[in-house]
């Protein structure tokens, strides 16, 4: 089987990590091993960027459009110099978040035009998407609740609950529309949420294999 | 009369700080004050894009895509926080560099493909667009040797004699087909280069008098 792009999507506190270990253990199982990145970030560039477009004291935070801007250039730069390398080699890829976050964020949160993030999506990316993607499905409030255990929140995580709100609500659309998304109910047990997972994962891997 | 946005482009050692001053003196004389910025820059974000992308110690450089979502980064900032707000007041705004520098470096330099360039400026920008744009217009094995001579070369003046040769090609190009970029002869005397930039500078003057 060749190699395949798997991405970890929700709002902050949804157990993105949770879920990746578990899809890492899936696949370990079966033999695969896989590289693993996170965005913004997952080269030197993007990590640069990344505490740039996170830190909450920057003397000018970036308007909407430079923050969607700074999230496509390290996207570029990990799809270029790491992502569609390690495909060609045949390895596979876990990403913790991916382009579905920026029309969730910047579109449903910042409420940019998701016609305007379709096209930036387009000339970025061309027809390069991720095989699955998992999102991780958790009401704003217990998400951030869950957050704000971990330390203190950042500049993005510091917004509105209403924007939370908006972002989740464009997860949930995007996800309904879209065969590549599984969408897991992240409020569960986590017995329950790791069960969900591996029922995806494992569906989807005995799909590719009945169509390599 | 309102607010206008004038661009100095050119090459590296072209002469562009020599025609700052000089369009600066003209206004000043006029009895017009002007905000002067930069690109990449001018803003708090912006300047740190522009060390992050001028730096030649970066661990991996950007790809061309990354570069030039960099560069639209640092200008949305720079246009939303900046160029826009101060034009809104009436006031005038001196740029040292804009849109077409993309055009130009990441077009001509890097040959990403002027239909994506042109939607990307589009889908960042709008229709906003600079009132005069004055192009410096050198041979780079000149420029380069009064870069040079300043000290030391960043990440991008390091790139090959083609690829500035190249970016020249596309700057003229440009400038070619459209009636608000005027080319001046950089190659010139310092008097002859002032006389032209003056008389430019003042025959757009007068016509946009005529024009209120």
């Amino acid at each position: 089987m060749s190699g395949k792009f798997i991405v970890i999507e929700g709002l902050e506190g949804a157990g993105k990590s949770t879920a990746s270990h578990c899809v890492r253990d899936i696949l370990m199982q079966r033999g695969i091993t896989l590289e693993q990145c996170r965005e913004p970030g997952g080269t030197g560039l993007g990590e640069a960027l990344r505490e740039l477009v996170k830190s909450p004291d920057l003397e000018d935070s970036p308007c909407a459009k430079a923050e969607l801007l700074l999230m496509y250039a390290s996207r570029a730069q990990l799809v270029e110099t790491r992502i569609k390398p390690a495909l060609g080699k045949g390895s596979w890829v876990l990403g913790d978040r991916h382009d579905l976050s920026s029309q969730a964020y910047q579109g449903g949160g910042r409420q940019l035009s998701q016609a305007m993030l379709a096209q930036m999506r387009d000339l970025v990316l061309g027809d390069f998407r991720p095989d699955l993607t998992i999102y991780m499905d958790i009401d704003p409030v217990i998400g951030l609740e869950r957050a704000g255990r971990r330390g203190a929140l950042d500049r993005i995580e510091q917004e509105s609950l209403d924007f939370f709100h908006r972002t989740r609500a464009r997860y949930l659309e995007l996800a309904e529309g879209d065969a590549s998304i599984v969408t897991i109910d992240a409020s569960q047990s986590l017995e329950k949420v790791e069960a969900d997972i591996a029922d995806a994962v494992n569906a989807r891997i005995s799909s590719w294999l009945s169509h390599d």
